[in-house]
């Protein structure tokens, strides 16, 4: 193993709206030892996740899981290799996937950690496609939204990880795909590599509920939602009966202090009995590895693509996880911070 | 028969806001008489319920139903005895339930009509316990909200008659169960005379959420809400995770010209792993009958009983209905035209 040096990254400040540099410090640390029980890993892949936002604000923990605290390190999906195992579940160079610190090398006990299968696809497939953005589509597709074929899905931040994969999925289920994006790059991307039916750039659409009528001649039977306010508003007055809203990360809303206002769903759900639901990918953790299977074998035949946006080098997590709130990237944010042994 | 004046009531104008006096109007009509495949009914039990509000106003039919016109009689679900047929389906004598004219004398086609089981429970429950708001309260509370023993339900409006319904459902399936109402009259009814475990009394409360939280220590898993506005963001900031708000008519919406704004639920959805779906009744309208018997053997043998708010006479819908929308009736509305012979 490399004598490098050891860093963390840890949260400096309670961000204030979207994250900046000063949100986050690098340190440098010890090298850990592990205790019985426990490993040292080194990271490789980590992926940075909107998600996280929510849990860097100042409060309590809630059902969704724990805040991160002042001067600790931020954890998110990450992929490592065993350089020293005291455990049994794991051996050295096993490469294990699991909620990791933001940290070049560090000792950790076994719980939650699972081993990479090399075997069912590349190894940062299992942060990204096969990996909890991945996973939250597969599940919240499938399901919440339980497409049937010919019906009409849509998708907000279409070109992102998660809702690439959907719009991906419900092709794959034979229904008419509409992917909501917000550039022509994006667009393209969405129309011509992945094969959507069609693509709205919202930046460029002055009334969205029309042009969402418009790409929607039957109206829309599911709606997987990553953007949420007025976003929602417009495809919702075009859903179905017996039409099912999937919510799945709120990026407009995630740096907003207060809830924001809008106009109340419920009139319109008994009108169409229609429903909106909102998941955490962990809540389907026990069909985690069917659905890898499923998604590798989609992935392996070329069905079900992907683009990683690779950041090389573990000081720019930070920049990499401010960038997703920029609206530019497309696909997958994930950073490389070494190489596997 | 009789050789009384037959009568209708037709939509004189379309309410703004709450209806009143001058919405409706009663005409003399003459007797009609059925042709082949008709019946000729006259009309025991009339239904009054504030959905119908919803029908009154000018604009397109949509999926829940087509819109009154003016001129037009007044539909809702009723009880009538067939004074002649000129149909297989019923014979004289029988009483019918469906969704027939605000008249006293009627010649329909029998599509929608169904033959009221006189050995099930009295008539009059046909159009309550046994009618669509039994069954709005079975299929919203047991298909959509899924109790499960021990977990805690909250229903809004629950003196009335679909919320008393789904109170003492909820308690047949061993749940804890805390009911909203409007008044001290209704709060002793729900605690004392059903046996609901909590009645929070809205108008003498000063902070909902709090009086929820108080009354639901283990939060709150199902929201059967037929009032929203205020009170869904104080039921539902108490909903656990999981937890499904199953919304049954918006009382507080249904006079407002514009959709009301409030909290957009999305970011707790989504944290909470919860939903909220709408419903009517008719989505579940091939199973009436299996509920209609589970109905009527919990109201015979005393399990669910309800409160009729009956009023005598054909020229009282008019104010029977224009009642419901001042908050003071206890169970179900109902209109008592003419006598079964």
């Amino acid at each position: 193993m490399s004598k490098e040096q050891n860093k963390e990254i840890v949260l400096a400040e309670h961000p204030k709206g979207v994250p900046t540099k000063e949100t986050f410090k690098i340190n440098d640390i010890d090298l850990p030892s592990p205790k019985d029980g426990e490993l040292l890993l080194k990271t490789i892949y980590v992926s940075v996740d909107p998600g996280k936002r929510g849990f860097m604000d100042k409060g309590e923990d809630n059902a969704a899981g724990k805040k991160f605290q002042l001067d600790e390190a931020i954890t998110s999906r990450s992929d490592a290799q065993v350089l020293e195992s005291k455990s049994d579940a794991f051996k050295k160079d096993d490469i294990v996937h699991g909620r990791l610190a933001w940290k070049k090398f560090q000792a950790v006990p076994t719980d939650g950690l699972e081993k990479v299968d090399p075997e069912l696809a590349p190894l940062q497939t299992s942060v990204s496609v096969l990996g909890v953005t991945g996973l939250a589509a597969y599940f919240g597709l499938l399901k919440i939204g339980k497409p049937k074929k010919g019906e009409t899905v849509v998708v907000s931040g279409a070109a992102g990880s998660v809702g690439s994969t959907v719009a991906q999925i419900a092709k794959i289920k034979g229904c008419r795909v509409v992917g909501i994006a917000g550039s022509k790059a994006k667009i393209d991307y969405l129309e011509n590599e992945l094969g959507i039916d069609k693509g709205i750039n919202y930046k460029k659409t002055v009334n969205m509920e029309s042009a969402i009528k418009e790409a929607c001649p039957d109206g829309v039977d599911v709606f997987f939602d990553n953007v949420g306010g007025d976003l929602f508003d417009a495809v919702f007055a075009n859903s179905n009966r017996k039409s099912r809203m999937v919510i799945c990360g709120q990026i407009a809303e995630y740096n907003d202090d207060d809830q924001p206002e809008g106009p109340r769903p419920q009139h319109l759900l008994i009108k169409k009995s229609a429903k909106i639901e909102g998941f955490v990918v962990f809540d389907f953790e026990d069909e985690f590895d069917e659905a890898k299977k499923q998604l590798a074998d989609w992935y392996n035949s070329g069905k079900l693509k992907y683009k990683e946006n690779l950041v090389e080098g573990f000081e720019n997590i930070p920049s990499a996880f401010i960038g997703l709130f920029s609206g530019e990237n497309i696909g997958k944010q994930m950073v490389k911070v070494s190489e596997e042994e």
